[in-house]
């Protein structure tokens, strides 16, 4: 190990060094993070640990992880985005605390950074999850005009997300609320999806979650614990869009509310 | 902790504080409730423990468990029903013993407490099961007069099934019956769901089990592994549907009864 | 426990009153055995243990089992067949050594000690695999005449399964050759199955397992190893088999056996 | 245990003859080896570590596996076969330092030592996996011209692949290249199929996996790591196109470049 290597140096399960490996373990099983694809990160205050790029999931050790300082706290960053405009987070602004000796750093990067400035998440979760990627097919396939936000209704999951962002303030979605997540094209070089991630962001204040086409999906909360449930309902959703799909069972429909009987007699 | 800690304070394995996140845990590699989705109640005597609004299934710990008086004795219930009419038990009545000190009560609460006193059942399970809101889907699919009852007929693990309720009195199944499950409509709002499962109820007096269209399935039973293991088989059939309906498999069929020779000769 | 419990006390992992319990709770992840259904048998010398009926596969425990004194060995019921007909074995020739105290016999015990005195075996496994229901589906919507056997070739995996019976004599199947698999009708009651089953065991001298119609599948060997491993190699099969019904891909296909180049020019 | 025991003894969990156990019961996990199929293979030096014949591979230990002095180093082969023609490593040049005393070596061994021997590979991999097979019987189905080579492109999960081989000096595929994975017919004996394996290696020097018609894959690489991630990716692809060829959607497309908007106004 190295420098500041006792910033991934823990007994606590909830630290962050600690919570990124158990986690992408966790996703390993679920088959989001094969192949050494995917990643995790996590913000704590002005320290950000991220996996690194090529590591097998499943295996990864606190000693693995980077650690940055957050570029620039969200109050910040708005004052600066406010004369400097809407760019990117560009490398050149990291600043690495920790590195571990045999990895290099995730092209994931300026996406969870982003996630961490622009939307003040406290963790950001990237899966290549096999369901996200039909999902963003049988958009394709439905052709321009439908391909580029995934929509879902009148599936109880659905509550399980947030009406907007961040969570906690605004409560969650009903049972009968359209979910909608925005779709990005992929690139050649994940570093260059930051800009039109941030985007979608801006297109979509409420979301929590970006699907990049052929590729996967980017999950983000202001809790470890939101970003992970989210990102579990969200697969779930995907699961059953594909499943759907294969049945002929459109994903939005129009349902009339069932109304309790205390209701239907008042 | 709080007060009446000692209520989910166990070192056995089988006390409902334990068996509870036990079984969550289990349910969750299933996939039947992630995204903190589904829970579980077990009722001792007079005591009701339910897993809490929000929490992560596979994480749950005994102390995070709320712990009820049961609002009334299955008797009791039946007296003042006689008098009262057959409303759902109302939050109200709730007596809470012990709560968790950073969790909301479960919006399952008022369907839970309907299987312990409509029904005397010991333990009662929710599931979202991908494969239960693909059955009440591919059902809402095949139109009005179709749709309110899952149907399935000579396939072994029918004989998993009581004949009716409670089942330690009745005896199974056979492999040539039909298994009906009654489905409700989803609500809004998961509390008034409950009159419409009290309904299912009254009209099937026999079942242990109501789906919820888009939304997964309940299911209860005389004792906590009655539960779970009845919860297991219908999933194995909600499994096998799918795959039935996708190979253009009819669900019920007219099978003649294949007799041992004996019986032939006879 | 009762009288007889030192037949399942052992801290051998490999004794049969351990193995039962490790491989069901083996089968249990496969999905094989959920909600109680199915079950597994191992014959040592003159003992036969059994996992009873109803049991929570993946909670059993050594003290769960039943132990039963061997009907009569092979060469035994080969003379008494001789001269008494083949007539399956009738349950009250069975002495049980030991009984757990909360259990019933599971259905399966005539079906195990006919794969022990009628073949020899020393293991015998029943599963409710949803791919094995799902292929005798298959089988049967292809209509009278294609549905009384499974067969399958031109799989690698078929290169797992012997020749005949018993396997170590025989070798084993080539890629070429045709896997047959018989399938029986399923019955009201499982023990109707027996002489079904030992029909299927005469007419296939070489089987070592037989399909049960919307049931599931028996499978033996002479050795736990060997059962259980031709188990997970017919649950491949079963799994391939459906999927390639789905894509259009015949499960018996006449294909030019490819020869290495030396045999070529030879 | 026997002679040269001492080979796979070691407390190290990276040592070879500990890590082919602990990848293979992984393996099985994931359905790649089940029923005894499949293997693995990894190359220290001059040592080379096989798992044997006909073993459960969720069960294996150290001690059931096979030690063979590597036949010939790679620049040795490379002046050899200059001189000798390019036929198969043949058996009879295997030397085995150690055998396990109750299993037999894998019909695999000729197929890892060209692998080792030809392409310098450190670790070798081979699996049944249902995917693999399924992407060989659709490429069949799609006749003759079109069969001998999985095609896939523009799907993230292309660029864990490595341009060609060895993967750390040539850098990786881009996201819109197309990966290319020879397929060959398979023999009715595993060996014969070493030659097809090898003329497959000359006609893609970049390859690092072969599928072989209605039978699985063989993976290999300059480090297990490699291998075992390589592996994992292309069944991820397998499992996927699957799933595309149900919902209709082509392997391969022309999707323009996203390119971000710095490079869209330069």
């Amino acid at each position: 190990m190295g420098s500041n290597d006792e910033l991934v140096l823990s007994d606590n399960p909830d630290h962050p060094a600690n919570l990124i490996p158990s986690l992408c373990a966790k996703f390993w099983t679920l088959g989001w993070v094969t192949g050494t694809g995917g990643g995790a990160s996590i913000r704590d205050e002005e320290l950000v640990y991220i996996a690194p790029s090529g590591v097998q999931k499943e295996l990864m050790k606190p000693s693995d992880l980077y650690v940055l300082s957050l570029p620039q706290t969200l109050e910040k960053h708005k004052q600066a985005t406010a004369t400097q405009g809407d760019g990117p987070i560009r490398p050149a602004s990291r600043v690495y605390l920790r590195s571990p000796p045999t990895f290099k750093p995730s092209q994931c990067t300026p996406l969870f950074l982003s996630a961490f400035t622009r939307k003040g998440a406290k963790c950001c979760i990237h899966t290549h999850s096999p369901y996200a990627v039909l999902v963003t097919l049988i958009l394709e396939q439905q052709g321009q005009g439908f391909d580029k936000e995934f929509r879902i209704n009148n599936i109880e999951q659905i509550k399980g997300f947030a009406k907007g962002y961040p969570h906690k303030e605004v409560g969650n979605l009903g049972y009968h609320d359209t979910l909608r997540i925005p779709v990005i094209e992929n690139t050649a070089h994940e570093e260059d999806l930051t800009e039109f991630m941030e985007e979608a962001m801006e297109k979509y204040p409420d979301a929590y979650a970006v699907l990049v086409r052929r590729h996967g999906v980017y999950v983000w909360g202001n809790s470890v614990e939101h970003a992970k449930t989210q990102c579990e309902s969200l697969d779930y959703l995907f699961h059953l869009a594909v499943e759907m799909k294969k049945l002929g069972v459109p994903w939005v429909s129009d349902i009339e509310p069932t109304l309790p009987r205390n209701s239907l007699k008042a």
